[in-house]
């Protein structure tokens, strides 16, 4: 009865104003449209049912991807660079690690990673896994080993039973391939689901006239090219600056981004399309960091990927579309560590 | 009926078994004797209920505990060097803060600081409210300043209006003050109750006999001088090295504890009796952190402040009953911090 009630009242609102009704056409087109071109963000529950990831491991990832006593330093935690409680990032140009020094580019965020074809910004990690290892071992970042993870584990009993609880039937379970196969496994938790997007792609007017407009921009102006999938980029390699060199603030020469994985000269300057989900949360923009406003790093992108000068309008739609793809961000309880042993290695923060 | 069985059970194993008779008569004894020196930590439900404090400024206070842009790197929280999973504090000789700077001294453990009588090693902070300004301002810590704080959380509309939640009918709520007593009303929930020895205190057979026999020689041997009521410690000043002074690597020179606050002659080396709650979670131990072993703390506690050196057994008792005051660890979800706007003022991290 109340659902008859509001059709009529609806079929007559429309009636009366036209230009509503061809907003419905527009968005139900444009959903279309956006339904070829885009995936939505599953929930963790969903992954784990898929993948069969058992809870002991996603446990053990929690406390590792927690746990100071990887570093050198024994302050350097992944969440330090990839903190779970601001869109997956620092938030800084690069990061800070060991000794104080800035890295090289800056911290992609963990949230929805799984989802992109490769890892770093260059993609020299094939998955989650592989990329666990490299800041674990980075002067730069945690300054550690993997001899000195593995004995740090070892030294410490509730580690070695939880290991061998979150692989099963292993003789020698504390691996250093197993704290980052753990660490994957909580990864692939940290997924933010349901934004407006996501929302508007399952059917709902979650979206408002100007972020419609936006979308409409970004496909039809070209930033779906590279900015496509379920994370709406991180899924290819494309030149940065491939109409026009952005100034070399924002493209330093000295990083070459895939180049120094190929050794192909057509990979100079070439990085992986950033994902963009949730970027509203993870200023500042682009592997060098240099970008704090979104409108800018959007304005920039048009003139030097698309040759297009965005105008102020269009810049503020596909901004403001860029915002409803902020998703539900993950609850994480703080994990509560087991304490070191009179085996454990002392830091070495120096 | 079961009851009545289990108590005939137990009497008639008691009469065969007259030492366990005894060792139930010297438990009850020490029991009597331990009430009147300790008392158990409340529950954080106990706390908010008993003073009232608003669900509102505990959740602000938890943003705040985490949240890096109070530091001029953004890189640096409360949390940093009082993890709340690792006992309350960062497990390292002394904090690494702004620059990689070493601070002067260990950080002392979050967890129960509100029980004691003041804070920092030397007490120069009556309550957790003051002592949350320090770091923040220090610039071998968070190297802020209070404007940097105001400024940054003004430029940032969820924490503006979570100001206004949580100090309701103030005109200008976004202050340094209260950013301090919003940590300090989350700090007052981090608390650790029902330790085994609370559960000894309560009535319960919690004890082991080499704890029982611990709790016993840390009453007769003295320890309970400095280190008695609520938090086992935390409550008054004492010299350090009152009997024998301990080694210079133990003892800094440089570092005469109260003496800097007082500015007395009586106060040299003098510094809070560190609380002993979870101490087994939050080596190494002494103002200078120089210390791994807690059995080897006990031992230059009892050469140090007593006078005695205690033997092998003793050293091990002691240490057994230390061991039973860790409490249950407080459970934390990591905040989903707002993002920072055009206004928020950028990180300086040189």
């Amino acid at each position: 009865m109340y659902n008859r009630l509001a059709l009529a009242i609806s079929c007559a609102f429309l009636a009366a104003n036209p230009a509503m009704a061809d907003q419905q056409v527009v968005e139900k087109d444009l959903r279309a449209t956006a339904q070829n071109l885009f995936q939505p963000i599953p929930t963790a529950e969903q992954i784990i049912t898929e993948q069969n990831i058992s809870n002991d491991k996603i446990e053990l990832g929690r406390w590792l991807f927690f746990e100071p006593r990887l570093s050198a330093s024994h302050i350097i935690t992944c969440n330090t660079c990839h903190s779970v409680g601001t869109g997956g990032a620092d938030n800084i140009p690069t990061s800070i690690g060991h000794g104080w020094q800035a890295g090289p580019r800056n911290s992609p965020t963990v949230l929805n990673a799984v989802f992109n074809a490769a890892q770093f910004w260059d993609g020299r990690a094939a998955d989650l896994a592989a990329q666990a290892k490299g800041p674990v071992q980075a002067s730069v970042e945690m300054n550690s080993t993997p001899e000195h993870v593995v004995t740090t584990l070892k030294s410490i009993p509730e580690y070695v039973e939880f290991f061998q609880k979150a692989f099963p039937g292993e003789k020698d379970p504390v691996t250093f391939d197993n704290m980052a196969y753990a660490i994957e496994a909580f990864e692939k938790t940290l997924v933010t689901p349901n934004s407006r997007f996501d929302q508007f792609l399952a059917g709902q007017s979650a979206l408002e006239q100007q972020e419609l407009q936006g979308l409409d921009l970004f496909i039809n102006k070209g930033c779906v090219a590279c900015h496509a999938g379920q994370n709406v980029g991180g899924q290819g390699y494309f030149p940065f600056g491939v109409i026009e060199k952005p100034g070399a603030n924002i493209l330093p020469e000295g990083d070459k981004g895939r180049f120094a994985v190929t050794e192909t000269a057509v990979d100079e300057y070439v990085f992986r399309a950033g994902p963009l989900r949730n970027i509203a949360l993870t200023a500042p923009y682009f592997h060098s960091g240099q970008v704090w406003d979104l409108e800018q790093a959007v304005a920039i992108m048009g003139t030097s990927q698309l040759g297009h000068d965005l105008n102020d309008g269009e810049v503020k739609a596909i901004t403001a579309f860029l915002k409803t793809l902020t998703g539900e961000q993950p609850k994480v309880e703080y994990p509560i560590l087991p304490p070191s042993t009179r085996d454990t290695p002392l830091p070495k923060p120096m």
